[in-house]
């Protein structure tokens, strides 16, 4: 089921939050507060944007578990950057551990990662290939429910170079419904967990979203107008005017400061505003019945 | 391209085929003598029966090049058997070095590996899915051209939990040629190298084919009725009667023998005999008009 | 400070007692019983005897957690043995995950692995390594506290090609004995926790001891005069007369089964008989004035 | 032997100079020009600094073949830098392809790398060892000769967190001085191929030197005062009059520009200037005789 953080703000090193952070990316590979099973040790990958004039980010994943890997420690403590992704992965079963399934996938200025399940892959794995385009479906080098996701992305984006913040939304939110109706029309009417993240390098999104209404979706919470302090330990600050703020979404709260962590709510959607803050709307999916129109 | 061996006979250590003979395959591994690029170093695999009753085989892969990897080694040197296949692999284009990429494949009792390449494959890939069963799709963990061959074998045999040497023989025909009738309706009209390997446990089979007839296929060599000496180095020596002789079926020769190494002939198939030996005999593959059996 | 399991007896594969039995050695990697971390997934390591007439044991290790890697899966399904030694590891500060931190460790006819730690070990490495012949510090490929105890165990033996069962004792021994001695002359007066297994295929030791009797050494469990059924689940039985017998001693019980378990008593030391049974005897160690015999 | 890259100038991806050019860094992992055996598989490594403020360089090594690891190609083509090292290794006898045995080596703000071999390493490594402080000894994680002589640099140098260029080559000579005499107290009179390079973050040096002069030590080119014109192909150009030029430190020239390449004369020291250039000087060692200084 896999924690991620995505960071936008100041530019930062990614060690702090993953490292110095009393609950930060790498001791939630080893002990995850918000799962049941707290190991998210099969594999991690970075993404992030190098803000040198490049629009397409870099990423660096690996198979081993996030916290003996001494390559993650040492460009985690060596690049800056003003925006990045972090994922750490559980694997699923069927979804074997390798470079190919570590997250975040990325093509062109896109960064994707999954945090979740979709239930029954197998059972509409064919059909959401035969939905690709070839472009689509040349993507995917892995077998992870959460690769094919991201591939649909793309088609749903048209593959465009650049594209606003609306499109972004309405890809993600089509991209969903569309996994929905696949596992509809393939009788998969267990889970699905759709914690999907992605960004153009300018705006970030985030859902926290799972399709059976009586367990909860896996865990999501967002900080933003803050600065990062990391003197005595890692904390957020309440950024001052004139400071240049970070917007956090992760999959866990970085700390115990509850006052400066908001919890996403059950099917909603957080996005990044132009100011730099976030906010979350409610996940406008369609009812079952206006699946539809995909068919 | 790739290099391999294919090995059935009195019971043996891996060890001296692999690192005792002068041209052993990882030797092969690093310098190659029939290839213009000497280079096998994208991965290895090692697939044996065991012979205490489990008709199933053992298979050990791994990304490294055979020459470092401290692992093979030791099985190769510790692990005694009757039937083994092993590959160095020189990974292709757009299929990466990965575990699940590393030959043999295998499903049930059955190894195969693949010395070769089919140009193009993108340009068929999705058809060739397309022609596969759920369960011969299932199969399929990795990207490369020779696992997708495989998948295809495993359904033209119907997935047999054994079957006669002649309906192995046939699968492995039809799969050339299903391969062949994929090309031509992809417009794939440059080389496939095809030298293939396949065994259940009992009987071995190999091909030295390729599709455009003005370059030679990749190199097969063949040697029966012999059996291993490794006192001062690895050589080979004609059996004695009553001796359990071995049949080897290689991309090079091991040693420089040349009265007991025979070549295999441009598109003709190996298949190893109830005595033991081998015998080579033309592929019979259709003409390109008779693929029309597969619209 | 790592679990791990001893077998000796009939002939079985690895694989019920690593993946099937309910707290086989795999589940202890992800999710150990009985320790306060329940993480072991800085590696793994198998040691078995072939029972081919070659003397000296294969290993095969590997620095991913054992849970995900497909060739331990394979190898401990396909190769059977009579004895053998499999490791999980939870690496300690300083001595990172690698191949050559692995266990078991192997020279010759003997295997040997460490579930535990010598605290403070970089205060009396130099001064260890002072006191090895060139052969045994020849040994030694990483940094671990517990290569540098298998690197003076082979001195203390005097790096015999075979040895009688007391003198593999005292062996044992004198190695805890020196390496208490280095720790003192080092002033390194924290918990030294020394549960050491060693076999020379034939007998097969393991101690149960931490040099802080404020706290409890590692846990070590032993069960003999059974057998494993693995028909609807790993099971343990009391063998009848006539069956061949299995002795295992394990960080943890296999099973559930506690009238099958016997706790190994703290500071002692269990050693296999020539039936087949294991019996425990208190560690015979010297009053630390008599570790001056050392100076 | 190794092959090896030292850049210092404008701002640069290291992606040109390792997969661009002709004869890159990466071609030259499985294709060197001027070595008999062209391999350098057995891993690699980048080191750079980061030109934030922060003094201390990043390194990125890993055990791959240089060619097919995809982090490698990502980070070397997202991460500018005006000062970098680059190594593919080939390792020697004895000492294992792993992470700790990968080049450059680094310690605060210094990096170290190798091309070449102490003969006979294990006759002297523990003289060497001895030598050490316990700081210096502590450095060591692997098992290599060119590890073990960056400890010695360490201790010649003093541990010094700065130094000027001529205490870093007093230091660098110093410590090839103190190689040569513990090779021959233990009597190694074979060859000792001395190839190393050093930088603080500012000065690059590099040696180009072997002990027995019937024989040409490894390979190595120079070539300053060029910018690099990575648009139809990469090239090298003479820079002009206000331009940022590099100064390149090479086992091989990447291009086949003859004139802008420059050969290091045997036993000769390659130093970078304050103006960005590079000047050869004979490598000052003394007699034998004088070698009893260490005595």
């Amino acid at each position: 089921m896999c924690r991620f953080i995505l960071y936008r703000g100041a530019e930062t090193l990614m060690y702090p939050l993953l490292y110095d952070a009393e609950n930060g990316l790498v001791a939630q590979s080893k002990n995850a507060q918000k799962r049941k099973k707290p190991l998210n040790a099969d594999g991690f990958g970075l993404g992030w944007y190098t803000g040198h004039g490049d629009p397409e980010p870099a990423t660096f994943v690996n198979v081993d578990p996030a916290w003996s890997n001494r390559n993650l420690a040492m460009i985690a403590g060596k690049v800056p950057t003003r925006h990045f992704f972090a994922h750490v992965r559980d694997a699923s079963v069927g979804m074997p551990v390798s470079q190919a399934n570590c997250h975040p996938f990325s093509f062109g200025r896109y960064l994707f990662m999954h945090n979740g399940r979709l239930d029954r892959f197998d059972s509409f794995k064919r059909a959401l290939q035969k939905e690709l385009s070839d472009e689509a479906f040349g993507l995917i080098e892995g077998n992870t429910d959460s690769e094919h996701a991201f591939a649909l992305f793309m088609d749903t984006l048209g593959f465009k170079t650049e594209c606003t913040p609306q499109q972004m939304e309405q890809a993600l939110l089509h991209t969903i419904e569309k996994i929905m109706w696949l596992r509809q029309r393939a009788g998969a009417d267990t889970n699905a967990f759709i914690n999907f993240a992605v960004s153009d390098g300018e705006h970030m999104l985030a859902t926290r979203f799972n399709s059976d209404h009586s367990v909860q979706p896996a865990s999501l919470f967002m900080a933003h107008g803050v600065t990062i302090c990391n003197q005595d330990g890692f904390k957020l600050k309440r950024a001052k005017a004139g400071e240049t703020a970070a917007a956090m979404i992760c999959s866990e709260p970085l700390t115990a400061q509850k006052s400066l962590w908001q919890k996403v709510e059950r099917n909603h959607l957080v996005r990044s505003l132009p100011d730099g803050s976030l906010e979350q709307v409610p996940l406008a999916l369609p009812q079952q019945a206006d699946l539809r129109r995909y068919w």
